[in-house]
């Protein structure tokens, strides 16, 4: 039996599985919803993830959701192409560096692109500033461990790699937007502020199977 | 070379890694950090944790910091006394109930907590009671899991149990607070209204070690 996976476009939840997949080169049926129907509030969708969110893994009797236990789950599952490095020093690490992303930076990430994809950036201008300020000294802590490897953590592409990068990008696209031009900010070009992430960005951009990963509708 | 932890009283996750380390049977050196005189922020301390929080552990030459990777690291290090699971289901099972805490659940209690702790309940009460409504929600999932099964995932305690248990315990405290006689909760008394709930906190104390994770400053 296959592994499913039910996602949406644009979603970085759900990119990150899309490229935990591709990196660990597993086969899998892909279930692309529509998030702008309510595709994944579907009767069938609660069924396997009664929050409604995606994305969801179904892998034979087995499913699961929320991104980072579906990675720990295939992971596990699949050990070939580890996510989680090949000691339990890597592992610490990779988890720490993927909660460190979650607590300290994910929210205000989150908050400036919702701003500017909701046309709320006016009225909510001193918050997304100051998440900007916070965003901004944690890119410079990336990029500068960047300038000395090649990856966020131990030796490898790795877990942490895939769970920062989609949302990286959706920033990069919130931020080309003729709305967000009144915001300053040093990402917009990316490449002289901060090349260690830019080129880090085309690392992931080019491993096997990535453009299977990108979001179609950003190619409309 | 002893693992090493670095934490501080009532600091829910340091309580988390204090209670792995015992159920997983491992010695360890205690260093408890007086918060309030901002221990935690001594310069030797920040070079272990740049970011200046606790728990931090120390394993050899091996430094780590947030409680989630800790247990992981803990887990994968040491794997008698699993903390995810025996099977790939299982961590994901886990991984799953940690990040769904983690992401619908756990700012919700902080605000709670926060809002007693520092007298800020009636300035802030509208948005108190909301967070109150998630939080009963979520204890009504749990309680229900815990009527059909002794722990909140697989056949044995883990890491799901253990970092839930101490927010829980927290908030249980501050509202046992006069200035939190205010808010109707059906938390104060637990028994009536969450049986399964209260058996399970009973069920982590009785873990051998327990008494020894228990926040000394509760006690005086």
């Amino acid at each position: 039996m296959a592994i499913e996976v039910f996602w949406g476009s644009g979603s970085p939840y759900s990119w990150r599985v899309l490229l935990a997949l591709e990196y660990k080169r597993l086969r899998y049926e892909s279930h692309l919803l529509d998030l702008s129907k309510q595709e994944h509030k579907s009767a069938d969708m609660l069924k396997l993830n009664p929050r409604g969110r995606v994305p969801v893994l179904r892998d034979g009797d087995f499913v699961c959701y929320e991104s980072l236990a579906i990675l720990g789950y295939l992971d596990r599952k699949y050990p070939e192409q580890p996510l989680f490095g090949t000691t339990a020093e890597e592992a610490g690490g990779i988890l720490r560096r993927i909660c460190e992303y979650q607590v300290y930076v994910e929210d205000h990430l989150n908050k400036i692109i919702a701003a500017i994809f909701f046309g709320a950036l006016e009225a909510r201008l001193d918050e997304v500033n100051k998440s900007l300020e916070v965003v901004i000294a944690e890119a410079h802590v990336i990029e500068y461990r960047l300038t000395q490897a090649p990856w966020l953590v131990a030796g490898a592409c790795s877990a942490a790699d895939l769970m920062i990068f989609p949302s990286i990008k959706i920033l990069q696209r919130a931020l080309a937007r003729r709305e967000a031009d009144e915001l300053q900010t040093p990402f917009e070009p990316l490449e002289p502020n901060f090349p260690a992430i830019a080129a880090w960005l085309r690392r992931i951009e080019a491993l096997p199977g990535y453009e299977r990963t990108y979001p179609p509708h950003w190619r409309a």
